[in-house]
């Protein structure tokens, strides 16, 4: 038997007691003929004791013990001298009468600390060794208590957990598909799902009235910091309701994670806000609303008065830095250096200073004197004491602009705390997308997405200001989760994949199957997913979903550990009906 | 809103409420003025009632109303005149004062009824509508609700459950990978894993103690009546523990399993049955134990007597039916037919009737006597009124066709009753199997098996009677999981590799990851995995795993419905730098 115990187990109570513990040496001390082991499982860390002037043999052994060998040890609980009240085993130790060591470790690459001195690739590399590390631990842990949370609260819900398959269809539309090449079918390939959007809608089509799963998702993109090629999505689809239906549930599920997981109760209904409203007051839509700091357009009040940037622009707008009237010429000209950057893309930044005795001072002096400066501050609502930081220039990219701006200050005024959360339902998507490039519209959520009943009539003379009934979940300021109310009818389908450019064909070749079913009895449905990495490290206070994924991929789709992707064999190819290309930029 | 309530939840309690209700058009029929419509969701199916007299509009639309229609009603709840017990709702109709029709359907391709008339082929093609019929139904509410409980009780026994990546690496040994190109890294591959072992390996080292997952499994083999492409394991390790550890905790889940899903309790520890006994006393690695009919040898006492099938054989053996003495010509006929298909393999057969008399009458007769065939019947143990069914032959080939006959005369007694179930771990595996066309071992279970601590000194002298620490749990003669202690050490798991015939170089190349990891402290562990499939088929009585997926794939491992696997566009395949090559025998 290789324990009686864990090593997060013993405590007072159990002074005395004969115990097995088995661990990984996390490190150990001498003073005087004391050696003094702490050794570590999952569930906490626990002192040993050998004492050279008893069993000289034992201590010497221990003496010899390395960092993350495995040991297992007898031994009796006994006080501890001095007490250490931060462990919840501190006031106990273990003075071991027998010691085996069941594995040696090499000196691993990194401590296995809470804070570790690797660095990323060689982390990525020992992987199994940056999982020992306490915060990796406890965020598998959060994961998994998460999982157990979702799945218990959909199924007293009434909803069926519903594996839909892997290898499926690849389909143009959306991001870029992972393919699976098919042998028994020469020349055929799966691929594999970047979601389970069309068999969740005919498990609706098939009665299952509620459904849901935790389950996989694919997507072949150029990978950004927070994108992995695979991630997971809680999934879930209802029949015969209302778009609130949804909400009301799905608000109910969050309201319930944050209570089992994180003991934070939220007493009210979260709030909805229109799509226009969002990029209205923030510039995107998905707002951090942990702090207000709303835009407030001014293009009326600054525009006439000779100030060309502000003449030539179609939209002016501020935000309300409160109380930093204060800011040096050095902090107003880094957060000029912050708008210009390339990624945001400001030419500049006006600001203006409400001083405390009411008088201003602002980058644009030469041009607007204080009677305008007032006339703006009143209408920004500014208080005497507060900065004013203004934008310019074409409306989109500046309302861009000014969102990372906003998020700026927010940071720089210690707004966005990691342990206030802030929910936001986003509503009244638009429908479609204009793609300049392929000069066509795109779905904005996807083509099975229903339009707003009231719009129905712009598919013909205004496609672009037709509204989704689709929704996003915002949680400060990071889109957790989105969906919407489909379409159930094959006329509006058919219609919809007309709007985005298909043919008739084309809609039939790759999703005649759906438009299929629509003819046999498809209920009203709607359904949303959870980015359930997203979630997690929301959850987690991670900035990044890898810290919340056991074995994440880097940002060229690599995993470095076990070296893949990598070559396969010539039989395989051969088996798969495949010839490799070389590409152009290799040798 | 569309509904108030499910249509299987209304009784005679709610007599003269106000509801709605939505569903599918199970069936109508008219009686007098009266139009009866039985209404149908996940939940159950309520009676509406139509009266032409009151409103005869309502009535007529009513009666217009397809199968699988999808409508919304409203009315009251009413007691019914003739109530039906076998029905929940069957005291209750709804006197229907609105009705709407929330989507038309056409005549399904077959009836959605518990037996439908449809053929494979075609329910799997239109699977939306066969998903429609109780039985799937109850079939995937069983998967659910045997997920919850697996899940709920590993939570609370201490395990995680951990996600595993899906695009790992390609590794020869085993079944055939299923492999993905990847864009991002020219002429390379992902394969999906056939099981997330060296990863869950991997979690032991990282210390997480305890790992499952409910996990899908990919593999690319030629499929049988019972496979499909992809399948789904319940993937469960351990760290610390030895082999009754994980029985005790396994056999555990599975009673759990049965006494929430199916209300049976096994008071009784589950039989263990070395793997040499299994195959001397039933020819199987998975005996189905619900009844007895053990082999017996008789190779001593029937050689000799000058019958030349006998004198020539290495083996002859039986089995016992009991009071099947009274087996007519045509029926002994029909039992050496079976054992001739080319799929059972034997040459003939050999009976004797221990007639009630106490006589025997043999097909032997003119080799044997009374008395060589009494010997006979004392070793069998067999009682006047039995039949005794004797092969022979080359002894494992005879083994295998005498476990056919055995539960092909299981059947026949009815002894093999779906609603029995007769659990059984098979132990002491061999670790190695000689291939005769590879000309090397290949590991039974997998590579990374440990050996039993006593036959390590066998792999110098005898490789093929090394013992495995591995087990099964056989169900009903069904392999329902099997797992084993692996190996930790660095220095015997390149033992291991060596004695498969790999050099130190594919196994550095293949699985450097993890005799890497083993570098660094790993523990002793073991784990299991169960098919989950398998399991909730047996559960559900089912004879093929079909039947408890949602969306299974056919026999050339295509999914009808959405036709898949398909050719995928050129731009795709230059991408992923791939060319196609037409394999030879199509045009």
């Amino acid at each position: 038997m290789y324990r009686t115990h864990t090593c997060g187990e013993l405590r007072a109570t159990h002074l005395n007691q004969q115990v097995t513990l088995s661990g990984w040496v996390q490190k150990s001390r001498e003073l005087g003929g004391m050696t003094f082991v702490d050794v570590r499982d999952r569930y906490g860390i626990t002192q040993l004791v050998f004492d050279l002037s008893k069993n000289a043999e034992l201590a010497q052994l221990a003496r010899d013990l390395g960092r993350e060998y495995v040991i297992s040890v007898s031994g009796k609980v006994i006080e501890r001298q001095s007490k250490n009240s931060k462990m919840p085993t501190g006031d106990i130790e273990i003075l071991v009468s027998y010691l085996t060591i069941l594995n040696k470790s090499e000196v691993p690459p990194f401590t296995i600390e809470d804070n570790s001195d690797g660095g990323d690739e060689l982390r990525m590399k020992y992987r199994y060794l940056d999982l020992r590390r306490n915060p990796l631990q406890k965020s598998m842990e959060l994961r998994h208590n998460m999982g157990i949370e979702v799945r218990n609260f959909l199924h007293k819900e009434g909803f069926f957990e519903i594996e839909t398959p892997y290898l499926i269809k690849s389909t143009p539309e959306g991001a870029r598909d992972f393919v699976v090449p098919s042998r028994m079918n020469a020349n055929q390939f799966y691929a594999l799902p970047q979601s389970p959007q069309t068999f969740k809608q005919l498990l609706m089509v098939a009665g299952y009235d509620r459904y849901f799963q935790i389950v996989r998702c694919f997507r072949d993109e150029d990978l950004r910091a927070d994108r992995q090629p695979e991630f997971t999505q809680i999934d879930c689809e209802m029949a015969f309701v209302e778009r609130d239906d949804i909400l009301n549930t799905f608000e109910k599920m969050t309201k319930h994670l944050f209570k089992t997981v994180k003991n934070l109760e939220f007493e009210y209904e979260f709030p909805k806000m229109a799509y226009d409203d969002a990029m209205t007051f923030y510039g995107s839509d998905k707002p951090d609303i942990r702090f207000d700091m709303k835009f407030v357009e001014i293009t009326h009040l600054a525009k006439g008065k000779g100030f060309v940037v502000f003449d030539s622009a179609a939209y002016v707008a501020g935000i309300v830095a409160t109380g930093c009237a204060g800011y040096s010429r050095k902090e107003t000209d880094q957060l000029t250096e912050f708008v210009k950057k390339p990624q945001i893309g400001a030419k500049g930044m006006v600001y203006v200073k409400y001083e405390t005795d009411g008088t201003f001072k602002s980058s644009v002096d030469k041009f607007f004197d204080a009677d305008a400066l007032k006339s703006w501050a009143n209408a920004m609502e500014a208080k005497p004491g507060d900065l004013l930081l203004i934008l310019s220039g074409d409306k989109t990219q500046t309302q861009k602009a000014l969102c990372e701006l906003r998020l700026e200050m927010g940071e720089r005024l210690g707004l966005r705390n990691k342990n206030k959360f802030a929910p936001l339902w986003v509503v009244d998507f638009p429908l479609l997308e204009w793609n300049e490039e392929a000069h066509r519209f795109f779905a904005m959520h996807h083509p099975f997405t229903s339009p707003k009943p009231e719009d129905m009539d712009k598919f013909d003379t205004n496609p672009g200001a037709i509204k989704a009934n689709a929704y996003d979940l915002v949680i400060n300021g990071v889109e957790i989760g989105g969906g919407s109310i489909r379409i159930h009818d094959r006329e509006l389908q058919a219609k919809m994949f007309n709007a985005l450019g298909f043919t008739t064909e084309e809609a039939e070749d790759q999703f005649g199957f759906l438009l299929n079913a629509f003819r046999y009895g498809a209920p009203p449905h709607g359904g949303v997913a959870f980015g359930f990495d997203r979630l997690v490290s929301l959850f987690a206070g991670f900035d990044s979903i890898r810290d919340v994924i056991a074995f994440p991929k880097n940002n060229s789709g690599r995993d470095v550990m076990i070296d893949s992707p990598s070559a396969i064999a010539n039989t395989q190819l051969e088996e798969l009906f495949l010839t490799l290309k070389k590409p152009q930029n290799l040798k």
